[in-house]
């Protein structure tokens, strides 16, 4: 390999990461479209948010106005303990390839969480904390966000209490022990600690759980239980501005060694990843000072930017939480099984479905084998195990930098790689034998399940 | 927190790190002993051993007069892709702790592998590629090396052939995954594909398997096979030498903010990651030019150092293998069951174990649940789920900082952080469930085995 200028990875030093998040909604001239009380159809006001939410979260979710929120120094000394994550060139993959694009991504992987999920979960937190709560309940899929929560939970010495999908549960002993030795208790949900979780196994008495399921569990424990609050890992405005971290350390990165990117791709399931990786940069282009095209990648059997419907949609399968104005598949959807946990969620960010409605941004769906032929791929020349979530990234990146070596263009890509694979072998296990299904919703499937959309 | 003038994470610039592994073996007035022929009890030569390791591997492990060996520009460029690692001040461990001692650890752990075993791994595949070689066989027990040599195989596009326990292979599923990720064939050991393992399940049909036979059916398969060798990951010279990229960064770091450590700790098994990291704080040792106490750590349940017998001994069970001076246990020894399975080896490398023996570094052995005690402490403060080998080292590290505590001493204590504990949750859990044994060998075991050391 030749000589090179830009090193592998590129790490700020403490003194340029971020002192503040950028709060995107401020330089959207169309902002998004406010929750609605599930009940009434009117915006959700912040008194009937705040026995959910802590109070400053309530606020960071409410404000669309103000651009820049100050990282509290409690939570920049955190950041240090795993931040900044690398941006790396991926010099190999380029070579490999035989592409002359120049391939950058940010690598959310190093810390014990695994993902990304972590820069929300210590502020959430921390605020938690600030607000002299008791603790906080949340529910968890895939593991990822349970794990970044007990961690943060730990840190701040709050209490923590995980509602985790039963069928996760049971397949993911380990990421239960990781989050065990944070301190945390994980109840596989549905439990008999609630009144839904009752309900729901008194109705269905072998159900293996869902994530909506979790939701409605982990919200009513923390809206009857006094000194508790429940908190989310994405979709919300302010995961995406916590997220933001991401992005800014990226651009940051970048300009030190004058970089313009041409494309920025990320995956998308809530949108927390995605948000917070293209939060500067949609930033500039929503201020008219630079164009990028940007690319959210989702699971073709979980397609809500290209095939969802843009409406008022319930959160939650239990329909107790606000309604959000997403591109959603319906809150009743239930996806194919595949091996992307984080990217299995019905809707979509508002503020990402504002965008993408507004055309600033595109949207690929990609099957699953598609996606972990690239995993392996990027595994063997880059050297880290990806997450299946993260692959989608990949995949598409590749793609791009493919057709750079038809036309010979040089572009140069960035995409989010949100987290390492670790905890998801079983699904490399079913690439490997040839046992990974492919599972694409039907047209007559989605309309059933958009017939059923609450009307607005 | 107050400011701090020293960051969390010091990372070396690419043009920072060591260009040549330092070998040790050069500034030892006492050198270690030969590895002796197990039929004639002379001093191998490298025709004899040239048969079962690479050539240039074979000068490596027989030359202790050359103090430095370049590094390769192929591995120089391999290693920026996963190193510099950080070394990380442990500011909120010391606050916590409430201990004047400034506290670094050297973390390994932020690649795939998930520890310091790429850094020998790519070594050695990058001269089986050098030398025309079709693939390379190896053992693993926890999975570590084996995954980290998957990885170095598949990057130079060479055939790697694991015999895994059967145990760990039937255990540890996912470890195997990985390495079918990066394309190694994976044989659960005793196979029916040696005659030494067709040999064993005839004579102990249940057997699961134990590292002293997939070393001899490596062995087997590697010497029997055109175009193959043997590869190991720990115990070698050759091993030792190219670990010294961990002690040769971390000083570097250190001299860069003017640090000077009191005590250095590391766990101990064979001695890869505890050779690597002390080699040039020893080498400034043995020259006169600094003191520094050195420690090495070992499960009370395997105390080669502490409690075994310094004298020739076979380095596997299957007694195939060259005969080597060091502290053993004897090579029928059979620990205890542990779950720091890089720490079960019977012996010690022979150059740590000729510096033990000289007195220029100490050794002390830790039971099994105070190791993790200090793991899920160190988790829950620093962020990062240990290794349990790497905990052992946390243990005595932390030990070390209380002590500091009553004394008012504001020493320097750097330790070695190996890696990751991803795939050691069973363990874990049997910790958080009380479950754990810290059985420790009586006299009589060890006289037992000690009496079947070969006469040499």
């Amino acid at each position: 390999m030749s000589e090179h200028t830009i090193p592998y990875k590129i790490y700020l030093n403490e003194d340029e990461m971020p002192t503040a998040w950028y709060n995107l909604r401020a330089d959207m001239k169309n902002k998004p479209a406010p929750l609605l009380n599930p009940g009434t159809h009117q915006p959700m006001k912040a008194e009937e948010l705040s026995g959910v939410f802590c109070q400053e979260l309530v606020r960071q979710e409410l404000d669309d106005t103000t651009a820049f929120f100050e990282i509290p120094a409690e939570i920049r000394e955190f950041y240090k303990m795993y931040r900044p994550s690398p941006l790396v060139r991926a010099y190999r993959l380029e070579e490999k390839l035989g592409t002359p694009a120049k391939i950058y991504y940010k690598f959310e992987g190093n810390n014990t969480s695994g993902s990304h999920k972590l820069n929300s979960a210590i502020a959430q937190a921390y605020y938690a904390k600030q607000q002299g709560l008791k603790g906080v309940t949340t529910e968890t899929g895939a593991g990822q966000w349970g794990t970044a929560l007990s961690m943060a939970c730990s840190y701040f010495d709050l209490d923590c209490k995980v509602y985790m999908v039963k069928v996760s549960y049971e397949q993911k002993p380990f990421r239960r022990e990781v989050m065990r030795t944070y301190g945390a208790s994980v109840t596989p949900s549905p439990s008999m600690e609630t009144a839904v979780g009752r309900k729901i196994l008194a109705e269905h008495p072998g159900t293996t759980g869902s994530l909506g399921c979790a939701i409605s569990e982990a919200v009513e424990v923390a809206t009857s239980t006094p000194g508790y609050r429940y908190v989310l890992g994405s979709v919300l405005n302010q995961v995406l501005l916590h997220q933001s971290v991401i992005g800014l350390e990226t651009k940051t990165a970048l300009d030190k060694y004058g970089i313009k990117p041409d494309i920025i791709i990320g995956c998308a399931g809530g949108g927390s990843n995605l948000g917070g990786l293209i939060a500067p940069f949609m930033g500039q282009k929503l201020r008219g000072e630079a164009d990028y095209r940007i690319i959210a990648v989702e699971p073709a059997s979980c397609p809500s930017f290209t095939r969802g419907k843009y409406a008022y949609d319930f959160c939650d399968t239990g329909m107790v939480c606000p309604l959000a104005k997403m591109y959603t598949l319906g809150s009743g959807f239930i996806p194919a099984p595949n091996h992307a946990g984080g990217l299995r969620y019905h809707g979509m960010s508002s503020t990402l479905s504002q965008l993408y409605d507004d055309g600033l941004m595109e949207a690929v769906s990609v099957p699953q084998t598609a996606v972990f032929e690239a995993a392996e791929y990027f595994a063997r020349v880059e050297g880290i195990l990806p997450a299946p979530e993260s692959s989608h990234a990949i995949r598409v990146a590749m793609d791009e930098a493919l057709k750079c070596k038809e036309t010979g263009e040089e572009k140069t890509i960035v995409f989010g790689l949100t987290g390492t694979g670790y905890f998801d072998m079983v699904a490399y296990e079913k690439f490997h034998d040839g046992k990974m299904s492919d599972y694409i919703p039907t047209d007559e499937e989605l309309q059933a399940s958009f017939d059923k959309l609450p009307k607005v």
